[in-house]
């Protein structure tokens, strides 16, 4: 080896090694619940200026770096949101219902955890519950789901070296949190906790520790009332955990009502879930440009509704029907219902004609009730934009997987769920 | 700026540049027709070893780099196979029925044409006729699809630079090659191609040019006949491609039928596709491995069927269910409507069993000919392995994108499917 030799083998040695060495100080994770590709695929036609030739890319197409493979751990192939979170929040797979405890129901430590002994900021954004399936694996432990007030008492017993486990929790559910048997709230305010319980006193927060809860259980869908909520609950946290602590940060988003729109089978509802967590992951891929020691990773915990673009052996899919609907389909349901003209209603909600097929069906299910309705509207609209549906459940497919800032290399490519939180943990021990 | 810097940034100047300078000598180019991502995902799970508690990663996930976005030049999102493959061959989107033609008509330049013009060996695999969609919009144009006998011509007529475009052909179409009108073997045979007819006579070829048609129209599925006749054929194509040429060559390898089984909502038929194709793709591998001046790129026109692993509400999917079926869904209904004993045939053939409820099916349309019995077998292994279809045509979810060898990350992240063909025409230009 000559000294031209050595030296370029030692320059492409600090090349290949630096990688490794350097970590992001700041982590911000968010989850799409129930986001399959067919839903960010969904989201770029739905989103598409039909005044240009080009179907523009969205901030998905921007950071797109692989896809991750989430079956739970036993035979059934398809998860469920515990599962999911709990192999994106630990690196172990387990059963469905679980929420960060394995197959025989022992405790594992999640990276919100393993951030907070490191001195890190902890914080989780949600517009469910901030206690539902996907938050709750990161900050707490459960044999169930469905353990709703036990998942809430961890976020304040659950202590990290003596303190609560999470730092900043932006979301619903008052019903869990103040109750007759326990005030959390309360808890959390004699331990120094900022509190609000609404969305418009969001900018009232001005340090860590806080924590809003802005609904009983999970906010309102995003068509239905404050379309950016999540947005604007991504853009406080950012603010509020910027620049405040040396060691940095670990940041959960979810985009938690994608999978409720996905179960109810209704597109115009998923659609608009996703501009509000494509505008939250923009202000987060926004925040690492500036921040350039952050790692930024998006991904879904699995696939819901077993969506379709085109149906019934139509080769396409119409945007502008789904771009017209005005509400979900149980508050146009509801509208309905109490509505004088009925004709009008329909029209103005859904955008689609009132035609005399329309008003049969329109006509039965209001004689059944909102809930009939509601299908009557969901079915009308997916009919009429070829959108298909097969399940009011999970699908196994794979997800999509996102990355931006320091270190997103490391997610190149098809992954299992469960290598995505250990690359993470790896930073966040550094 | 003193020695070591220099001479640092001089040997990163190298290291960034030199990707851009290098470009393969040979071009691998698979494309799995209607090879949507749940295709990929549904593949390992049919494979995995039920002995091991992991579930074994495929040759797709070793070589996932993206994934494509398909719509096709119109307004109708979703794409068919001919726009699929004119965009992927010509970098040009164009509407659904086009052969390497555009909006306008006009013949656009593909990179098959443009690999002979540059000197390489050109070569065409596919287990439809030959003169299918997807290999045609690489060695042919037309304004339809369905002139299949036009198509046919120009693999003789379409001359790039005085020579016959495709020096290599592998799959089906006597149909349309052997006609009345025109025997185009002959004409091969005239020019110098070695040709055969018969699979088992493969290895008789043993020099390009060469042609061989194993079908009047498609080749038998896999799952009913010769579960390997791709990866034999790719085999063949790889064995007469190396070495052969300084120039290198460019192959195209389609599995063709994974979107002919999707069709017909066959996800029996659909997964031993996927499996030739599977081991198609590690031949073209280990290729690669061994002539590292070759790239490999895997993708799909668009995704068929509107397949989703779980359906009706139910959070699994029953991989067992369909390992078990022994033949496609005509087929079996064939051996249906010639069996003595109905019962047993339906057993031995579909794995599963014959309860009251499918007996009072079969006997139905038994009564009804061999494509309500069809219906029958396909719509009873659906439901048994939790298995949903919303289409008998296409759907517009982006699909995944695999590349192996030199140039590969070029193919990192989401991009337009013409992005592809843009890079391949690149490398070839090179
Ligand atoms: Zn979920
Ligand atoms: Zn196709």
């Amino acid at each position: 080896m000559n000294f031209k030799t050595r030296l370029l083998a030692s320059v492409i040695g600090m090349l290949v090694a630096a990688p490794a060495v350097a970590a992001p100080k700041n982590i911000i994770y968010m989850i799409g619940d129930g986001m399959g590709p067919t839903y960010t695929t969904a989201y770029r036609y739905f989103k598409d200026d039909p005044a240009t030739k080009v179907v523009e890319p969205t901030v998905f197409d921007s950071i797109l770096v692989g896809m991750a493979h989430t079956y739970p751990d036993d035979d059934t192939i398809v998860t469920d949101s515990a599962a999911g979170a709990t192999a994106l929040s630990t690196g172990t797979k387990s059963y469905n219902g679980a929420i960060a405890v394995d197959t025989h129901k022992a405790h594992l430590e999640t990276m919100l955890e393993v951030a907070k002994k490191k001195g890190k900021t902890t914080a989780l954004v949600a517009t469910s519950q901030i206690n539902h399936a996907t938050p709750a694996s990161f900050a707490s432990h459960n044999e169930s789901r469905r353990n709703y007030d036990e998942i809430a008492n961890d976020y304040v017993d659950n202590k990290i070296a003596g303190k609560l486990p999470v730092d900043l929790m932006l979301g619903g559910g008052t019903k869990y949190f103040i109750r007759e048997d326990r005030n959390l709230v309360n808890e959390f305010k004699e331990a120094g906790y900022q509190y609000v319980d609404d969305l418009s006193k969001l900018d009232t927060l001005n340090k860590v520790p806080a924590i809003g809860l802005f609904a009983e259980v999970g906010l309102p869908f995003a068509i239905d009332e404050e379309p950016q909520r999540l947005t604007k609950m991504t853009q406080t946290a950012l603010s509020l955990l910027e620049n405040q602590n040396d060691k940095g940060f670990f940041l959960m988003v979810e985009g938690s009502q994608i999978d409720w729109c996905g179960h109810a089978n209704d597109i115009a509802c998923a659609m608009r879930e996703m501009d509000d967590f494509a505008e939250s992951i923009k202000l987060a891929k926004a925040f690492v440009d500036s921040n350039p020691d952050t790692i930024l990773v998006v991904t879904a915990d699995h696939s819901t509704g077993g969506l379709t673009l085109g149906a019934n052996g139509q080769y396409r899919w119409e945007r502008d029907v789904i771009a017209n609907v005005k509400g979900s389909a149980g508050e146009i349901a509801k509208a309905l219902v109490d509505a004088k003209d009925v004709k009008a209603t329909w029209k103005a909600l859904t955008g689609l004609e009132y035609d005399s097929a329309t008003e049969l069906n329109v006509k039965e299910a209001l004689s059944q009730g909102p809930k009939a309705l509601s299908t009557v509207v969901k079915e009308t609209i997916s009919d009429a934009s070829f959108t298909g549906w097969t399940t009011s459940g999970h699908t196994a497919i794979d997800v999509p997987v996102f990355a931006h800032g320091m270190g997103k290399e490391r997610f190149i490519g098809s992954q299992n769920n469960t290598k995505i939180a250990d690359k993470l943990i790896e930073f966040i021990k550094k």
